[in-house]
């Protein structure tokens, strides 16, 4: 199952860490104890709208754009589970009769 | 404040809508009950992962489509708030100067 917060826990990650900031400095930014930051970047916890949008503006970005991305990253694992879907379904015997 | 869970609520709700499927329909295809997704809509609570995706599924929607239209739907709450802040600022007594 795709998880919203999976998806987000990673980007979030990927634009602090792009930004150069350490867990520390967003978490004096955007007011946030550390530790639920780092649990929130794992995909351990769920982001309250409230605290998603502290981080946001703690990382000067439009909360619109973060979800873009998310949704972005969200399809691209939807694709990858159809795709594993597709190659572990049983090949049809008359296909195999016929290339034979 | 533009949050995630007031928007949230508004796509899901008119993806339902749309549908012309009842919240009684949904909570029984979602297996989530049917006050829980009435708070949800409103943006009262927020929805967690697993229950996104289950009405995802019960929607027959992807996740990450639903969260493109979140997408989409923040950026219109945050233009028009930006142009609230414009409209409400004082015009610099420069500008009406040189207009006089």
């Amino acid at each position: 199952m795709v998880l919203f917060r999976d998806n987000l826990g990673s980007v979030l990650r990927a634009e602090r860490t792009r930004q150069q900031m350490t867990l520390r400095q967003l978490s004096g930014e955007a007011r946030v104890s550390l530790g639920y930051i780092s649990e929130i970047e794992r995909g351990h916890k769920e982001a309250s709208s409230e605290l998603l949008a502290a981080l946001c503006g703690a990382l000067d970005l439009r909360l619109s754009e973060v979800l873009r991305e998310v949704s972005d990253s969200v399809a691209v694992e939807e694709q990858r589970l159809a795709g594993e879907v597709t190659s572990i379904a049983p090949v049809p015997s008359g296909v195999v009769a016929s290339a034979a």
